[in-house]
């Protein structure tokens, strides 16, 4: 059973204001909740509609289908909502080889790109305060639980780059060829906005700006959607490592 | 002024049985419009809420926002609607580089990859007849124009792949390190479904299995997004010509 306190509570949660004030986030079915049980996340409480799913536990709740559809964010609700803890604040280190995201606003490009730093092992991805909140419900169910291994943090990227003691890397359309480019093993790769690329600011303290060769037709101007870009640009940098 | 019979027939165009009868697609937006009329397409009709955005021209009509709201698939419409007629069937030749699909569903997936064809130059994407129509409303604004450059062809993938004389890579969990196979200039690449993979049928006409490696910790199976996959598999086989 589900109080109406709880369901205002829940559906609130689609809400970054109310993901803060109360320090919780949405994941759903089975396979998105068991990673996050597997983790360093603290679980919060669980609603399910089949009690095998789950191991008996004081957090877990058995509910109707009824009532999961009134609290899940699905269309087609996947028969268990879990709440999790949200991460005290967390501090940007740079070391090793880390990307950023300069106001990145997409849920989806952002859940890929976590998906996408976990396959290539990147532990640390550090955002600026306007990117898209890693614990909105799309972007939790998009990284389909690459969200335990990768530490993303959000701050002031201007500063942070300033700070930084590694080579940074962009992605710019009129960047140097990134085949061309000698890439190290440490270092930080920002990524920018979806329409406006990487902001003035930031392009400041850019160490060398890099692009993927365009192999089409010249009219066409069009740019690589950021997701995808960053998948080929971690691949640039990873691919040596395997070879 | 759009009267209720077009509503009607353009709001049916979101189904692909009735863009198959009908033999039209929906375009929004000055932009992709734009790409789609400076290409091989033909216009059928063209709806805008502002008489300046587009030569004057007997297609054209000029509507208010209330009606442009009607008819536009967007949650937000954007100015403009063109219906475009759909190309009619193409024949799936097997020359140069192509990229094939097996059963891809999502339409962003396949709007995505339509994208990186056009950015690496490929000019053949040929798709299983269960895979997502590019003519989806969803497909077409993910695009971006794109798909004026790149010819889509369906038909049966398994008969295609066993008649073409080039080599036929295929993106497998298992397959061999990509970095360390050795890519031809000319040659077929099969991405599959993005929850089943290839298909056995499709699997058995593949040469070589080829896969990103992995770099993250070994406990997390989750596989790459069909779409982010096929841009990294794309770089890999384009980037020698480059540098």
């Amino acid at each position: 059973m589900v109080s109406k306190r709880q369901i205002k509570i829940i559906t609130s949660l689609h809400q970054k204001k109310y993901r803060k004030s109360i320090g919780l986030f949405v994941a759903e079915g089975k396979k998105v909740i068991d990673e996050f049980l597997n983790s360093h996340f603290e679980l919060d409480s669980l609603f399910t509609t089949d009690e095998n799913l789950f191991a008996v536990h004081p957090k877990v709740t058995v509910i109707s289908e009824a009532e999961l559809k009134k609290i899940s964010f699905l269309k087609t609700p996947n028969k268990a909502l879990a709440l999790f803890k949200i991460s005290d604040d967390k501090i940007a280190s740079a070391e090793g080889f880390i990307v950023a995201l300069d106001d990145v606003r997409d849920p989806g490009n952002l859940g890929t790109i976590i998906r996408l730093c976990d396959w290539f092992g990147v532990k640390q991805l550090v955002c600026s305060e306007a990117t898209v909140d890693c614990y909105n419900p799309k972007v939790i169910q998009a990284t389909m639980g690459s969200l335990t291994r990768v530490n993303v943090v959000y701050t002031d990227l201007g500063k942070y780059l300033a700070e930084a003691k590694l080579p940074v890397f962009g992605a710019f359309m009129d960047g140097d060829n990134v085949y061309k480019t000698k890439l190290p093993k440490d270092g930080i790769l920002v990524m920018g906005n979806e329409a406006n690329g990487v902001s003035e600011e930031v392009s400041k303290l850019i160490t060398q700006k890099i692009s993927i060769p365009r192999f089409g037709e010249i009219q066409a101007t069009e740019s690589l959607n950021v997701a995808t870009a960053t998948g080929i640009l971690l691949n640039e940098f990873k691919r040596s490592l395997f070879l």
